[in-house]
């Protein structure tokens, strides 16, 4: 039962993006202890997962700063409040209990809190899946959505599916270390970076990556112990099939985000949206707040730094949820500096 | 008639503190031009004017900043946009006509613009003056409230009244360059750094500055061409008037703020604030907006960090006064980058 224990916190986050980190801090600045939940497996939501090293311009006092440096500011600034984060998980359900909520996520890790902060952005992130039969018996002995370590793939035979800047990049990155490498595309132009598809193309010259346009993905072969084969078909008239012997196939198309099981909690929800009040950012249900991308109300913007401030808004309303009785005396960071932090 | 030239632009920013700054962003960002005005002399308001080396904690993913860093950081990220400032003059009038508002400053300015965002912090900033007949008709020959070159003051007989860090600072710092230095304060203690307090006490044993405590000041004496003399009187029941011969008088009690002309605007000002609503950042009046420390709304926090979000509502809310006709197409700042600004 050791992914079952059940802990207790006053706030749960769900969101480990930047407005969920910076929730983290605002709390830590009331006193109040809180845990976070996110699907994906590193902190840092789309910045970390979908474009770090792009260049954010609208940060106030941040005049350049990238995605990922964003992020690891964020962490510096929230560790001394030493949040507890339970990452690869989803939230799955909220119960209403005596004590407040019960939050489980799917790896059945339990927490009791007094109030849940939702900053979970545009949803759930996963990858997009290939319409494949069996896709899923294949994946991590074959079958793969992202790379971390180059490594495990020297010397095999890959195919790299998709179009756009993970598919080029890393067919240029492997090209040195595979055996071989396809590169299947729908048709002939990439979604990519103009100077790394030419260099793509390079390498097809010179006979170290085989592009395989207009081909899209058909079908898998292979056994317990792993993929196999890879059929592909031509995406014209002809529809030729051929089938490629491969060790693995590196299927690149990118992320999208589905609000899961949050859609199913009584919230107020619009678009994919939960309507909040602007100034508490409450939703319709009490003692659940929401914050960032995926909070609403009229004149909405969806940017980083007025999530910051929605955080804001939210941690000192939740405050009242954790402590109806207790008056919260404001205090500037300045007058305040960090609170000492128990061990 | 120089200062008083006429000239146009989309929106006026009433105040250069961290908000006021931040504005500029946002509107340079929705290709607004703006022009700034302020009390001050420098930009940053209450950052630069009473607590520059004082470290801010709760700037998102600045996890400790001083002040006048943070003001920097700000310059360079509106920098691009090449903002126009005002500073050391007030705005006194805010005039309704056709075109949309002609702002008029205390020293003649005037703009027109079509928006005004009120970022007026706690109101206009100014010297506490001594409450001494005629201290006016010196000011600036032989009366200051700030010093901002040493020089000026070489083999000149100083008057430094107050009993703070600027008042003991500038003792020890103009100790060797003037002729003699008269600390004039009511009181033994002194509020400011010990270690100063010290230095200043051993100064005055060396014979170089002399405290005159417990008195404060009476009353000036000179003629068109400056300051002469300081009558200081004992502050306890001898009251004994004492006249030093002076060639300038520093007074240093602190700063203070003020609404000022802002409270003739018809504006809704509650508690020295003006009530906005909390998603445009409008006031009651038509065009006029106000963010940051002045603005009020249910469940308003004083925070650097939501004025800047509070900046970003009332830039969009006063896009579609500048453009009544135009919709406003959100991008974020990555897909966007700063816009090409024009010479």
């Amino acid at each position: 039962m050791k992914k079952n224990t059940q802990k207790a916190t006053d706030v749960v986050i769900i969101g480990a993006g930047p407005v969920g980190l910076f929730t983290v801090f605002q709390l830590g600045m009331l006193k109040l202890t809180c845990q976070v939940f996110d699907t994906l497996h590193d902190i840092g939501g789309q910045c970390t997962a979908l474009y770090p090293e792009k260049p954010i311009y609208d940060i106030p006092a941040l005049p350049e700063v990238n995605a990922i440096d964003l992020i690891t500011q964020l962490q510096k600034q929230i560790a001394p409040f030493k949040p507890i984060f339970h990452l690869g998980q989803q939230v799955n359900e909220v119960t209403k209990n005596k004590n407040g909520w019960l939050i489980t996520s799917s790896r059945g890790a339990q927490v009791q809190a007094k109030a849940i902060i939702i900053a979970a952005g545009a949803g759930a992130f996963g990858p997009n899946k290939p319409a494949l039969k069996n896709i899923e018996d294949y994946e991590g002995k074959g079958v793969y959505y992202s790379v971390t370590k180059r490594e495990p793939f020297k010397g095999k035979r890959l195919v790299i599916a998709g179009g756009g800047d993970s598919a080029v990049d890393w067919a240029i990155s492997l090209a040195d270390l595979a055996e071989k490498i396809y590169v299947v595309h729908r048709r002939e132009r990439f979604r990519a970076i103009p100077e790394n598809v030419a260099q793509m193309k390079s390498l097809a010259e010179a006979g170290k990556v085989e592009l395989l346009i207009p081909y899209q993905l058909e079908s898998l072969e292979g056994d317990a112990s792993g993929l196999k084969a890879v059929n592909v078909i031509s995406f014209d008239q002809e529809k030729q099939v051929k089938r490629i012997e491969a060790d693995a196939l590196l299927s690149f198309f990118g992320l999208s985000a589905r609000l899961g099981p949050i859609a199913q909690w009584g919230l107020s929800i619009e678009n994919a949206q939960i309507n909040v009040e602007p100034t508490t950012c409450a939703t319709n249900v009490e003692g659940i707040f929401a914050v960032g991308d995926i909070a609403h109300y009229p004149n909405k913007l969806k940017l980083i730094l007025t999530g910051f401030a929605e955080a804001a808004h939210a941690a000192h309303a939740a405050y009242t949820v954790v402590h109806p009785d207790k008056a919260l005396h404001f205090q500037h960071s300045t007058s305040l500096g960090l609170p000492p932090i128990e061990a």
